[in-house]
């Protein structure tokens, strides 16, 4: 038995060095590449994929995993196998799922859909800088059927949606998802009419004064160290749309991007990506392999999401850094109070971005994406009809159109990726972070005391502790158990909104 | 036979893209990988470089060469098989070639030598930056005596020294390499002689002004797009040490280093890897796989050389761009005539950098580093007392003794990727550059005219059709007659020199 782990241990050692290596070459193609290199780019993205592959499918893991005895047809999260520690365990888990998942497709349609994949992600870009839908959704559509070839071929009981979910929250099915959002669906869009409703504007205008985009880089650094991150193992660069990635276990890297005419854009993005880097930074070296990663898309997003908003947009962390940020930009800020400002990032309003919206108005967005995206899984929803339903949704939701593609149905990089089933982690995020953040607040006394006093570190040895260490050893809903002592309630999130907002609004 | 040889082209083309992530896991490392990352790297190129080896040595590979008849023991560069056309001809060969070379290294030590080469290389740049070789030393140790294992498997008649020479100047022993310089060594060091003897200085005080590095940096992508440098597939960016590399057939990725207070470092970098940019560039696009490369470092240091030296030293190019130099650095340079200029940049002094000596005095440097190598490998030297050994050559042979190792021993970046038997190629680079620039001028009337107009293009053009597009289809002796009607002949650099020099000093 042991020798059987160590010798999984091994292709798994082998998997993961090629996972860094894919993600150093998307990395380097969402940063550095020259345009010209993307077919080279598509290429070794489809050679690696299709090693990966070869190795999770190969009969000598399938021989192993039976050897263990691990019931495929039946896995689950609960998986146990005796005799074994709490890490082996989770990691036969892991790779079994991986297993069973790759072993249903074809690698020719790995490869293809790698290559395909690396194609559109440029080809978005491209038609996001032309604001022009047209470039896109050639290479949209040929993406989509993939995904929906992949989803077949993985299986679903009640609809393709699960299939792809899986991949970024897994073992969650869409039902369950769907039940999540109905408890707080409602309820968020309610809070949203109620400040609308409210007439109350807060004045915030000063944030779209222009920030020189150097200062506010070198801010963000600034921030990013007091977090935590450590720039001896990652790096901070620019990208069309904000991201992290881990090139290795010590080498994890943030993008962002900045906007001299709107302050919030770059900063937010970079506590955001810090929040899934130090997330990144924080596995156990003894997980390194396919448990040293973040368990699901939505406990990644708690991190993130976290960081950004219940660290980041809260009255206690600008009593500690607005002063720095002052200095930084004495001519821009000098006629704003902490109060002012604090209250200047913290504005709801139906907005067209995703990334740049409130933490209110941020789920509408999401509830659009996820619907619509749940459409163009079933076939309702065609892809050439997508920038109209996408428009009509924002209309209907928040109220606003987009006036472009750039600013509208082009604005995020997922879908051009293939990345359907990942938007409602955000969500899911949010309200793990709210529930998460309760518990922490009441597990340090002067919790907010401390980050007042720009003491972030107590915030980070919490996560490190409670989640971070432990990679994907508990999938997500035992590890919110775990962590919480119930399971994800989306009451804390409300909870958190309506105390935070009724001092603002 | 067709069929035989489309195979090997698809086992080819996946060695190819694999050869292309290696690059771009290099190129990371030198740019902007974080140094917490050094493992993750290491781990990841050993792992590529072991798929690679793995692929050509696969009894695949063997089984086609036999069924084409190859006779591997007595594998030349005049291979010649029946009913193949000649791009087929050169692909069998460089696979017979690479496939010889490969299966007498085991895979594991293909491996090590990978994962040390990329620590060692990270060790260098530390060692470099707190100009300290005994960081550095443990790590030459090693890879040296890895080469010397590898050099010993691969084999040889003579010296271990003809093994490694090989994989950058491929079918050329040292024997042979020796006597080229013997034709040249002592006419170069009796030109220095000469020109030290002369006791003409050159003023160049201006070229130490404090020059912008942003300026220089612009400078130098204007100078790049004149030469036809393609930044849609190609990028400039900083490094420790300057390099040029392929990660793609469209995405040529060079390397420089800026210095204030030497307006040469920079600019003169950029010429320089702009030339090997331009070779990468120029393949014939169904050259793709193993011909889609240089067919020697000689030739393609001839092609840096060039453009560096003949080109970029000369006074029809500055003729042509000192007015827009004159227009970026307007402060720095307007007591400067062009004259005042152009033997400013070509001042002949000993001095202590190889990547900024001049172009006669280079030739020097090369001497230095071919003969303390030589001894390494054939273990006359040992790695501790390398410091010692080339700071008395650099004293004997140039008259200068470095200041410290970071200006001397640890200046190069080649030893520390275990590159011994590469410092040669320089040298033929540079004697190759004068005997294909000498057939240039004889083919184009009025080529100094054209370059002093600012029409790169000529150049550029006659470097495409004569050398670039052929790859490694024609072996570099072969090249040289197809190009001039001639061996290499040393001659051709010394009277170019000689022409040159004779205005200056």
């Amino acid at each position: 038995m042991k020798e059987a782990i160590e010798r999984l241990r091994e292709i798994d050692r082998e998997i993961y060095r090629l996972s860094e290596i894919s993600a150093a070459l998307g990395w380097d193609q969402e940063t550095y590449m020259p345009p010209g290199a993307l077919n080279d780019r598509a290429e070794q993205q489809s050679i690696v994929e299709g090693m990966i592959h070869e190795r999770i499918t190969s009969a000598e893991v399938g021989n192993i995993l039976e050897k263990l005895g691990v019931d495929l047809e039946n896995l689950s999260a609960d998986l146990v196998i005796d005799g074994l520690e709490e890490i082996d365990n989770a990691f036969v888990r892991e790779i079994a799922r991986f297993y069973k998942r790759e072993t249903k497709l074809p690698k020719k349609l790995v490869e293809e859909y790698a290559r395909e994949a690396s194609i559109s992600q440029s080809r978005w870009v491209e038609a996001r800088k032309a604001s022009d839908f047209s470039i896109f959704k050639p290479h949209l559509e040929k993406v989509l059927s993939l995904k929906c070839e992949i989803a077949d071929l993985i299986g679903y009981e009640k609809e393709r949606y699960d299939a792809l979910l899986d991949s970024y929250e897994p073992w969650m099915k869409t039902e369950e998802l769907l039940s999540v959002f109905e408890r707080f669906e409602g309820r968020i869009k309610e809070f949203v009419k109620r400040i609308v409703a409210s007439g109350k504007k807060v004045n915030n205008d000063f944030l779209y004064r222009s920030f020189d985009r150097k200062k506010q880089e070198e801010f963000g650094r600034f921030i990013l160290g007091e977090m935590g991150f450590d720039f001896e193992r990652g790096r901070l660069d620019v990208s069309a749309h904000p991201f992290t990635t881990s090139l290795g276990f010590a080498d994890v890297r943030l993008t962002t991007r900045y906007n001299e005419k709107d302050f919030k854009s770059g900063l937010f993005g970079i506590i955001h990506e810090g929040g899934h880097g130090l997330y990144e930074q924080g596995f156990s070296e003894k997980l390194i392999g396919i448990l040293a990663d973040g368990t699901s898309m939505g406990i990644h997003e708690s991190q993130s999401r976290m960081w950004e908003n219940l660290v980041g947009r809260s009255l206690p962390f600008w009593k500690a850094y607005f002063p720095k940020l002052k200095e930084t930009f004495p001519g821009e800020l000098s006629d704003v109070s902490l109060e002012d400002f604090y209250r200047g990032i913290n504005e709801i309003t139906p907005s067209l971005i995703r990334v740049e919206a409130d933490e209110v108005t941020y789920n509408l967005h999401i509830i659009i994406r996820f619907k619509l995206e749940r459409e163009l899984l079933n076939g309702k929803l065609k892809v050439q009809d997508l920038p109209e339903a996408w428009n009509s949704e924002y209309s209907g939701l928040l109220g606003i159109k987009p006036p472009n593609d750039a600013d509208g149905v082009l604005q995020d990089i997922h879908w051009s990726h293939g990345y359907f089933g990942y938007f409602p982690t955000y969500s899911l995020g949010n309200l793990y972070s709210a529930q998460f953040f309760a518990k922490m607040k009441s597990e340090i006394p002067g919790l907010e005391d401390e980050i007042g006093k720009g003491n972030l570190q107590v915030v980070l040895s919490w996560l490190r502790e409670k989640i971070h260490r432990h990679g994907r050893v508990y999938p997500a809903t035992k590890l919110c158990m775990e962590v919480t002592g119930e399971t994800l309630d989306p009451d804390y999130f409300m909870k958190y909104l309506e105390g935070k907002y009724q001092d603002i609004y």
